[in-house]
């Protein structure tokens, strides 16, 4: 397990097949570059432990969720290109758009992740938070969390997947925009509202994560081929039509309906017991492939 | 009228151009190959009727909508194959492939239907019950409902529709997500706060389906030439650019504008008096055509 | 300033960068081509300006948005095509096709406005109403407003951007679907349960004004390099795939990120004060180079 | 076998596994409803067959591949409906509408049959020639064939696959648009150096056809695993991104590895002798579960 | 016809129908901004004559098609903007950005004209050349054409249409990149193996315009509606899935079937005779609308 | 330079930024998973290096380009799963699924390498060959190569890039299908026939090698930024519509027009003198980035 804990990130095993992945860089979790990169190798990591089935998400800092890009410590290497060298427009601007995408896949790691993830919010929640959040597929918040769409009070636009994500996951394009446009803090309640989040947990960290703990130790008890399938169809529908979704769906689950997963709950419906599944690594680990 | 009902569904016009299909298999609505395939066969009947304008979907049954699968009576095809037969998994694939997208395709019929479906749900709706909500225009539910995405419980992922419609058709995909992982029982009012549904209707089955007649009553009332040329359009944009859709729609309108409606509507207010139009098959009815 | 009022529509600054267009066709707002027609030229012309970083779009009248269409006054060519001339149906069709194509692109114009656009709505909103505020960035209602997509009253299909850009806006299918089929009115706080506006303010045109131009003062003290991109590349995210709008992000941004305005806005912050951004057209007037 | 015969086009097994679909409607193949709705059902029945692998369809008349629709015989009922109806030009676009989508969906059927189609032309091939031609895996025309899009001529444009189609078959897009508008006959050698043939076969009739089962029954004796994936994945990737593309393909290819006809193919290669795959239907017909 | 012409396009109409645009820019018929907006100009008056139903394009000159863009004359105001004024990047990008978007659309200007483009290229043809040609619908090429994608010879990417459309125009993906990374010239007949045009016409300007002008002259014959409706399709199913057009197809179809166009072209062939149709514009005007 | 070298690849730079990249794994140059992952590394690597701006693709062997997986010394680990382990077969289709898209992006890597990627055929070029071969930019055989698409032989279809480029890399369907399914050799005239190489050279692997060497210093002299836009355009436009495109190569071009090398490339027209050109590493080292 302690291998899995990085400078920034630490995980844990609070529960069977729920893996907690905490952001701990005091005082705010502030993001360069090396935290982003650690972020996306912590979830992939995750992704091959033998017992994963739910990860959950959350920052081990009291206040903060996390208060966005690291604008102090080390100037950002997009800025440091023109800073330090007047370099020709467009030659910055491949280096530019190549970091960006780098930074987006990074952010991106939950959504690649093949298990569900959970974030819990809390506190301070500014600018990179929203792309965080926007990636993951069950979003929980503390009441006490303040929000903001940050970026545009630093003369950017939301690049690393807010803008992306948002539209797709909320029922109310106005405020979208609104909230994008002016950088203004928003609530819990309102998160709710719009659709970011889809519950608003009374009180600050604990309370939040303990409602995020619940709903994780419940999905790890399902099977995880159902769940993980879950996923990836719940997540290609999002970009498809209704037609070439069920088209992937049918060919996703040609293969998948072979499961015994389907007979043991069956068999434990009958039964009246708990079904019994083993885990999509356990059995077969990837991780000894890499060696081959 | 009477050829219209199927063994488990009975078609009934309890107003002017409204036709009424209510599940009857008792005790729970489950559903086996028989009964999808009845299924899409009514839609398809209801259709081609001459004054066909709107079409209501209901429960006959007291305290369910429908129980999902039929795991009970028939062992399911699927599972047949592997069972009984120690098949190639690819010959087995091609198999299970086949017959989801055949089933998809039968839930999919009020889709297909050019009319709106008005689907009205009360008391138990698990499983496959929300596939075949989700395909249709309009959802009202009685207090009474209680919905479960069932799937994840018996180790599969809901390949029939729901995974497909519900990110299209809903405000927070944190919720559906959860929902879909979960397997967990929600109300009507949660239902409606997603967005599966639009009303929550105080009550039970009879509540709840005297609502739904009343909005069939009143579209029955307008323009088929609108109301059908409304809900392809909605169809068209929910799967397509903004652009697409519009292009779309200058083609579809192009020639339906030319109608005979638009001027008896603008008379009708004119005048001070009810317009009356014309059903889309009364005059050229296609199943002459069949007969060629 | 003077020069970019019309007939029809008339322009203000009520405060820096902020522009205020303003329907002023008493009684009721109709529509025909010239209205629409100058509509767009309006938005064209507003966004050429110096200093303009936000547009407020709003009805002049006391008790009107706009009653939509004007089926009185002269009557639509699409109809006079088939009253006036017996004409081959294809060739009406290839006419009407053409009317209706340049007909949804004036009343999208606020969508090819790079600045965003924030409607106030109050009073009676028929019809084209909702086209023209499907198309707008950022939706407020005063809570007198009375919405009705009224097109299903009148014998056709709203196909001026209603029906396109509803199903993308908001979080309730089944309503959207039913309000379209039905005609029927419904309310401002239903217009926000539905998504399409973000915000009820209390009162009429005055109150919902003001809490317009509120949000616009807000979002014009910017960087409007960051919100031009954050429109644009929200408008791109409603109609892709997440991953083709990361991409197009990235493409985008590359250049952008080249800015002054990230520089002027972090130095904002450390020495507290506020940041002094320039206008996107003041320096590179387009109009000059019109005259080439 | 004789049980797949109809009354317009007659099936024989020439090969093993090598399903041969003649036309035969004297004396030039022409298309009725009656006869594309059988060509759709002759094409189902045989995708069903327990040995079939390769399906070869040509014309059993000797001068015509088919001169297109029948608008001799009995008048279309496309026409039908205004000829002897006055119809709303409305409600007529709804039947006609309809009525195309049919008939699109007929002549489509090779694509939704599941293993290879490989159509051999021969002589006349006129309008409707095309849509049939278009909708095959591999096609080869005799050195006497001469095509024409002939739609153009009769005031119509090509609306049951041609156009749809071509444009994705071919690497010429000058010369379909020139073709299309044309209606002027081209030659097999004319059509190779489009794409829409692969294969010029010196002769008529019989030579093609000799030709067609060839190929079919080199294909005939590959694992129907591989070959049946391999036309699926290809009409996939005629439709979708590279990217969406593959993802597709992991998805299918994921199930489908796990067949056992690679293992057989490699103990083949080892043991140097010819293969022994099985069907796909013979295990496990699909006609057993139709009876339920 | 005077009217149309305007300083650097001449039109003609030298057979009935068949409507001649010649740029007459002497000596190498460069292009800068006054020239293409006056290029897109044409194309829309042309469209809106009483009598056209195919457009032809050449060059007047008799050694040029065109030598591409204007380096010379007047700075391109793209490089005007960064000469002249130190400005803002972002600044400079949002106004490069909208120059470019002007100027496609405007070379885009033969799609969307209704009817049939033909483009008849001799002599030199670069840069710019290439992206012209690629938005015309049938390609000729006079064998002493020598064309070049010269973009990367003057340090940019060809971004007016060449590299959007000859990927979807031709059969040689591999020979598209190394055309377009190398600059180098090639041969009207390499150009027809590459699938850009579909004819050599052994000689020079008039050669090529006389081929051309015939199968204008031919296509002039059929129904307007047949080929209007075709070139829409054509272009429709380019950029959309075979489903996607088919639907599209219905929809537009459903329309135009409706035409007496139709009626006539079987009543010709009956009665030996050549069909008589009318145009498109000439019922209708739509120039009169224009006027409301 | 050396440190570019791996275990199976080896890199030189024959001429200046040109990389030369050869397979060198005697006897037949097969792949097994430690040889694609090296693949992918190896273009990581050259696309950072600081002069690279073409890159040449060959294989060192002197009969084979490759005769693709490497079947025989390692079994491949998608076949060890069910071999060694009665897995369930979710759970294998899950690992399996994984590793196909693990493949699938080693084996895209020339078209993630931002320069041009130019392929050179001989001798043997068997299964993975061709989905190597489609990957690249620009694709020449010698007159001795013998390519086949051999999967179907060995009982899957093509999943590692064959089947999702070859459809949009070709003008003619047709061919594409037969080759696939019937696994035939075809030659290297064929294969420039298919549009599968642009270009066949007499000889086997050193005349290739000229020739593909020739064409890249051809493009090493050209401005990089228009090459590598170039490549980024044409790769977007190959999956996305014409709209698509033009309006994000706006985007990238408003960025990249602002480059220095416009005015080089003009300035050394004037003067009759060779462009000067940096590279797009030299300047701003990625790697330095990484060190952070």
């Amino acid at each position: 397990m302690s291998q899995l804990n990085g400078e920034f990130f630490h995980v844990s095993v609070p529960a069977p097949h729920v893996y907690l992945i905490q952001a701990n860089r005091a005082p705010v979790n502030a993001f360069n570059d090396n935290v982003w990169r650690e972020y996306s190798k912590v979830f992939e990591k995750v992704s091959l432990e033998d017992e994963v089935r739910v990860v959950v998400l959350a920052s081990g800092l009291e206040k903060f969720f996390t208060a966005g890009l690291d604008c102090k410590s080390a100037p950002h290497p997009m800025f440091r290109y023109r800073l330090n060298n007047p370099v020709d427009p467009a030659r910055a601007a491949f280096h530019l758009g190549h970091h960006i995408k780098e930074f987006q896949h990074a952010i991106a790691a939950p959504e690649r992740c093949p298990f569900p993830v959970i974030v819990a919010t809390h506190g301070i929640a500014l600018g990179l938070a929203i792309d965080i959040i926007a990636a993951c597929d069950v979003r929980y918040a503390a009441s006490n969390t303040s929000f903001s769409i940050k970026e545009a009070d630093v003369g950017l636009a939301a690049d690393i997947g807010t803008l992306a994500r948002l539209p797709k996951l909320t029922g109310n394009q106005s405020l979208v925009h609104e909230l994008a446009y002016s950088a203004r803090p928003f609530s819990a309640v309102e998160a709710k509202e719009l659709g970011l989040v889809s519950k608003v947990v009374e009180g600050g960290r604990q309370e939040v994560l303990n409602a995020a703990l619940a709903v994780a130790m419940n999905i790890a008890e399902k099977s995880p081929v159902a769940v993980m399938g879950t996923k990836r169809l719940l997540l290609h529908a999002r970009d498809n039509t209704v037609a070439d979704n069920l088209d992937y769906t049918a060919a996703w689950n040609a293969g998948m309906l072979q499961t015994a997963d389907i007979s043991e709950a069956v068999a434990s419906v009958r039964r009246k017991r708990k079904p019994i599944f083993k885990s999509m690594n356990a059995q077969i680990n990837r991780k000894a492939d890499a060696k081959l």
